[in-house]
């Protein structure tokens, strides 16, 4: 968490969010009114957050990672933009999963990369299914969000697959589920070995570019220092 | 900057870095061994960690944003396999100039999105084009890095001319530059007058996908809530 975010909650009056991630922060929420819950879904708990800004209070909406990558902030200006009153919002960037992912592994995301999400529950699988042609094709670094859920799992192989027809096998691949958490899992492993690897709801699955090599317990892609400097 | 960072530091002997960074962090340097530098390349800066480390000292190697998105982490490692010695490492995820980036913007990063270096310094130039069409092809939104430098400056160029042959000229561009930082400016437009606006080393530019939009003084790329929750 950074200062910035701690600074924003301290201001706030409210404070709204997944009962999970406000657990974490019970001494930040002491004197604030809080409104977590446990199964309120997102656009519930985002729809509470802005009544109360438009009735004047100054609202602090919590989520995990970065509420600007794959997360709440869009969400927010939908339904700001949809309520029609003018209300003043500051999205305040957090860790990712991909930087917390990557961190954990070593330094994958040294070079280009493209952040896919296996989701197809809002995006056809076809415009994925390009995508993931397309990011193997020019040999991105490709992170992959949503690789596996209990009733999805048939987007993961087919994603690898997509993936090998222009990697080889022995590509590295990291695995991380549930970074930063108490049950955090770091798995190295490869293309070849992916789909015998524990990936699940929690997971980010980092897929190496052509250069990238494991080395020890990291996996690493170089940005061409060697070859300038001659380490 | 994040808690886990600012302890890092605190249980470091000796912090390294660039000195702008380190100005920014006098509290925490307090008591500290600090070798600090203007001018010192980054190879000198991390080799010189490096030894310290070896020497058996802990040691803190800061830079900006998120060292594992296009930063120092690689280069620790590579520098370290070359070294010989068993070094532990740990990298500190943080603020990467994209998490920044869109969160100034509004909610840019809420799709899939390729992140691309126009640097052709360490990389061939025929490489980032192939990125650069992959990304536009394919609908990703896009992250510039180093998008002009005060002796590139012909890349954005030639990068917007790939993309504008994917995707119409109205596409809503946002523009960042020293994000965070008391000299931040931040600039929409569209791909069709990028070139007419200010870019320089300290900017990230993202371009939209085929969805995104702005709105009032934001960018926003639905998912595709509004579809399914009918906002």
């Amino acid at each position: 968490m950074t200062q910035a975010a701690q600074t924003a909650i301290q201001k706030s009056d409210v404070i709204v969010g997944y009962r999970t991630y406000l657990d974490l922060i019970p001494e930040l929420l002491a004197g604030k009114e809080v409104m977590s819950s446990e199964m309120m879904k997102e656009v519930d708990r985002c729809g509470k957050a802005i009544d109360l800004a438009a009735a004047g209070r100054t609202v602090s909406l919590v989520c995990g990672g970065d509420p600007g990558i794959y997360a709440m902030a869009g969400l927010v200006y939908e339904m700001v933009r949809a309520h029609g009153q003018a209300i003043a919002v500051e999205v305040v960037p957090g860790i990712a999963a991909l930087n917390a992912c990557a961190a954990r592994l070593g330094a994958p995301l040294m070079h280009d990369f493209a952040a896919i999400s296996l989701s197809d529950l809002l995006t056809p699988w076809p415009v994925i299914e390009k995508r993931l042609e397309a990011a193997a094709m020019a040999d991105f670094v490709i992170v992959i969000y949503n690789p596996r859920s209990k009733k999805r799992v048939e987007q993961l192989t087919k994603a690898r697959e997509i993936i090998m027809a222009e990697r080889g096998g022995q590509t590295p691949v990291g695995i991380v589920t549930a970074a930063t958490r108490e049950n955090e899992k770091i798995e190295l492993t490869t293309l070849e070995e992916l789909l015998s690897c524990d990936v699940g709801m929690q997971s980010t699955v980092i897929i190496g570019n052509s250069q990238t090599y494991l080395w020890q317990d990291v996996m690493v892609t170089p940005r061409g220092y060697a070859r300038k400097y001659e380490l």
